[in-house]
């Protein structure tokens, strides 16, 4: 027993060590076998990691279901087509192109240049694991623009922007943060950090869907007399089950993000999910019924949603009360948002751009305040992850801040040049009398409910 | 090879052994190196408890469209914003005072006293792991309450009494169970046992659903001539989704509770969960056909559940064939209870407590009658939970029968209490004309599907 | 360290050795101790196949809402009956008789005869956890069948052929391919192979379904003056949820089947099963697109799952720009069965037939063509598999055509022979008023939606 003790012993140290190479590439072995050879414990990841990356292929269905119940049913099953076509196309691209600008080694710190179509040297479990797992990710930035350019958008102006963002915009940020790109390596704190993505996915997504939103302008009917009228979804069912969803799946999205099952501080990541998806629904809730005086649902599973994004950069680095803080600031900075955003003009059917824009911004912004130095830079050694108010100085927050410059800059401005590009084309929105009709008949020629008799408003 | 073997063996003896510490705490290492170092097989049940976690969690959409489609459409916005708020709130609830009271220690088996916002020494894996487990099972307690009350409680009494349930009710009785309270002391068989929570949890929401229901009376319209009406739900694809996204979610509520992946024994009870909610549905189908000559689909959908919460208790004690047997019986009490309560004049828009509460007790009951000898306290070693059939003698059926009384008393009780103050103070049912025009209009200002033309029922 | 090393290698090539014993039976250890203590890797198993199969089974709403939505409103409630029913009945007979058909043993290769009720010997954890795996796989089998036969089909009838299809047609099938019986002792290739079932799950499910789709003939309207007509689905929304609801569980179906999770080849089964269902989704939406000039949802929803299908039998053995061909193909040859059996008169309400039943036996054949040598029959060892593309001969290709035509005639003649009789003996059929007016009230009493004016089409 005692000669089984001092294995046990240093069997822990060997797996301490070893945690810092399970991300050491095994050169081509599709069939597994020396990998697992070299690493015994690689099994437990891919199971981890698998299964994380099938949770948050789920949220796939949370967010069509979000977008189609906050829009009106004469474009349901439009949002079904743009929702699936996305994480198809997607997932196409990305496998062909994409995986290789965003992980294939790094030109100067731009974009990376090998795995094309994942041939070769990359036909290899621990490449296809990874580009798998970069891969959902991608999709979930493709898929939040949806909700901004809802009703209105041309399914065709759809699928190409689709095709863009998953072979270039996506990787070649997601290159930067986490594929050995330049904003990583910032001579500031432990570089730019993002633990799960509020900029890389998040805020990407949300800022192309601004971008989009102002090139097509806001729908018929959502200013009257330049006063904003509130355009209520057609299911608050179907919205509340997108929510849950999401919920559900964020917890891969952000736990799977350590990518080692054996860094245990996955438990503690999924507290501050949770406690930051609650927060922000909370503070959601409880702002809407100042204001107003009634329980607004719709408002509280988007502080849910928004207190979600938030977390997702610094879930790895706070404690949980911080996560609560950080999810009801969340909330009213997604109140304020969307507030402003309908000011200005700006019509954004579901409020993607304040949920996953300002949400993902106050995220990466938060860890550079709140990091409290238990965690390091996705792994169990220092240096770990300091903020501003843990003492760790003004660096990790200046990284954060170039960030959140850079991210808002790449995704609006990209985002902005696609749209304009397409318009100036072939017209990005639809003809005023499909958009009346609803573009589930032109576009699709199938409506979504026709059992039901309803109100075309 | 030979030393390989040893090897080989000397870890599996050392791994029986370690499955029994696998439950110590590992004082405040948030990092969760230390942990891991100490125990370097429990990355496993890391994974294994977060991902049956967040299968748990995802429960909550289940219950959401349960309920949902069990009522009137005009009161679907109103069941996603209680549904959503008692996740939220519970979550933030028990991680701030509820674990303390439910975990932290034990002040004369009555209740625990540190632990209060899981800070300093709380701040660590192993602890974040704990909480968030015992969370989801709080979260599920309190959104059973909630198709109880369907349909005429004010959303205010509804938030107060999740703030209740998630710090105080649901807290005390696990810590009695769970948390080394006297019910898991008593001097019979292995003191009370419940393995996942038909008790904790089921029993619990289903009997404070039950004083809810009665002192909200029941619902315009159920009662003609004192004669009970059918008043059927809105949405029976809602209502199915809603019971199938529970029966997968109760894979991670049963299997999970081991607590410990290395007992394989999870196999068994995943088994046995999955026979129980068919026994259950076909049961409940049957014997609804045999009263009515209708293939009644409301009734097996709540067969499915009872026979979850049935098997809930027993489920890592038993057998297969004894799975079905409590199935069985379980969808005929709940038949018999759904009868039962509508005929008392109880308006229970689910059936809720007959599901919840009556298939909890009987559970419980279970457990002390045909618990096989095969699997110990939590514990693949002796001693080995055995009930009245199978040789354990009167011993561990009297500890569940004093469970059952108890979880009645304290859930009932307390239930009531809340809701009589409740009312007292500011009444806790909406005015006559708020719940004929449905809910989702009064508090909160939202219809939950304006595109369709609806009937008012 | 050194030493530590040296266990290290001693571990990594003793579980290599381990991996060809995992399967090995440990007779009868319900509690799991001493199958633990042999074998300490097995854990990581048994969380990998439960959750696999915890993920299987949720893809019973996932058919449920595809089927649904695809349907009219009016036989909604019978759909959710058929498809809660299918796995009740499903899981109670498997348990019972199927279990011991399919995997109890063989008889000369033609069926197993030992486990009945997994009494004795079969209650153990490895025997339960093989039941439950293959039990999930059984219910899919079944539950395939309800949208060839929907809208008119007696729920009787459907209770009986599901009895029989988990008690029969899928065990014995099951047996010849998965549990040692001939089909797996073809002395052609390895014998046939079927990764994860796209005939033993897949094609025996649409060919069941095709016979069901004869007997009963075409619903009233699909076909006026000879020519098929569009009676498009009640619930886009529904439909698009039940296909990204299957998407997310076929993770588990493909993956999972490895059955082993220390076969790091699930990464790239899971790409590959993704990639396909991307092309199918691609190939369906563009051909649609090119045939009718609208974006059609509902074929590229039917790509999704027909991609998935094809990929089933081959998902372990291709690499990944060969699942993208793959999936292309099964688009097509989905887009082209659908139109030829809506030609011939036979009418499949959701394309079952061409999705299941045409998509499987193309996977079926695409692994004798295109296995690439880098994976072996469920194992990492040689022998590897080798399709005719790939330097393997003849003889794997030759192996799945006799497979094909086996389940195809298996599938269609036991079907046909069931409902024939079934039909002789109380007429399978509703009549037609009952069609007319919907399933939903004459077999159920419960319309799906009763708070909705609805157009009966």
């Amino acid at each position: 027993m005692r000669r089984a003790s001092k294995i046990w012993l240093g069997l822990s140290l060997v797996g301490l060590l070893g945690f810092t190479v399970t991300a050491v590439a095994y050169a081509n072995d599709p069939t597994g076998a020396s990998t697992l050879a070299q690493n015994p414990q690689i099994p437990l990841n891919y199971v981890w990691i698998l299964v994380c990356a099938f949770l948050v292929m789920f949220m796939q269905p949370g967010f069509a279901m979000l977008e189609a119940g906050f829009c009106r049913a004469k474009n349901a099953t439009n949002l079904m087509a743009k929702n699936l076509m996305d994480f198809a196309l997607g997932s196409l691209m990305f496998f062909l192109i994409g995986y290789a600008i965003m992980m294939g080694g790094s030109w100067y710190g731009l974009w990376g240049t090998k795995g094309w179509l994942m041939l070769g040297d990359y036909y290899d479990v621990d490449k296809y694991l990874n580009m798998f797992w970069m891969l959902v990710f991608c999709a979930t930035a493709a898929t939040i623009v949806s909700g901004a350019v809802a009703e209105r958008l041309k399914f065709k102006a759809y699928l190409i922007y689709t095709l863009i963002v998953s072979a270039i915009i996506y990787p070649i940020y997601g290159h930067w943060v986490w594929g050995g790109g330049w904003l990583s390596q910032l001579p500031f704190g432990l570089g730019h950090l993002d633990f799960a993505g509020s900029g890389v996915v998040h805020a990407i997504g949300g800022f192309v869907g601004l971008a989009g939103a102002m090139v097509l302008g806001p729908r018929f009917g959502k200013y009257i007399k330049g006063k904003p009228q509130g355009i209520p979804g057609h299911s608050m069912t179907l919205a509340a089950l997108g929510v849950f969803i999401l919920w559900f799946g964020w917890f891969g999205f952000n736990a799977g993000s350590t990518c080692d099952a054996h860094h245990l501080r996955i438990s503690v990541i999924a507290v501050n999910t949770n406690l930051a998806a609650a927060a922000g629904t909370l503070s959601a809730l409880l702002i809407a019924y100042w204001k107003t005086k009634k329980w607004d649902v719709g408002m509280a599973l988007n502080g849910a949603v928004v207190g979600l994004v938030a977390i997702t950069a610094p879930c790895a680095w706070v404690e949980g009360w911080v996560a609560i803080l950080i999810g009801l600031i969340a909330g009213a900075l997604m109140y304020a948002g969307v507030r402003f955003f309908e000011a200005k003009g700006i019509d954004d059917p579901v409020g993607a751009v304040s949920v996953h824009g300002l949400g993902g911004l106050w995220g990466l912004l938060s860890l550079g305040l709140f990091a409290d130095g238990t965690y390091g830079n996705y792994s169990l050694e220092e240096p770990f992850v300091r903020g501003l108010f843990y003492g760790g100085g003004w660096g990790q927050l200046i990284a954060q801040l170039i960030g959140i410059a850079v991210v808002f800059v790449w995704a609006f401005g990209t985002g902005y040049l696609i749209f304009k590009i397409m318009d100036k084309i072939f017209g990005i929105r639809v003809p005023p009398e499909e958009e009346l009709e609803g573009l589930d008949i032109s576009e699709h020629g199938t409506p979504a409910y026709p059992d039901f008799i309803q109100i075309n408003r």
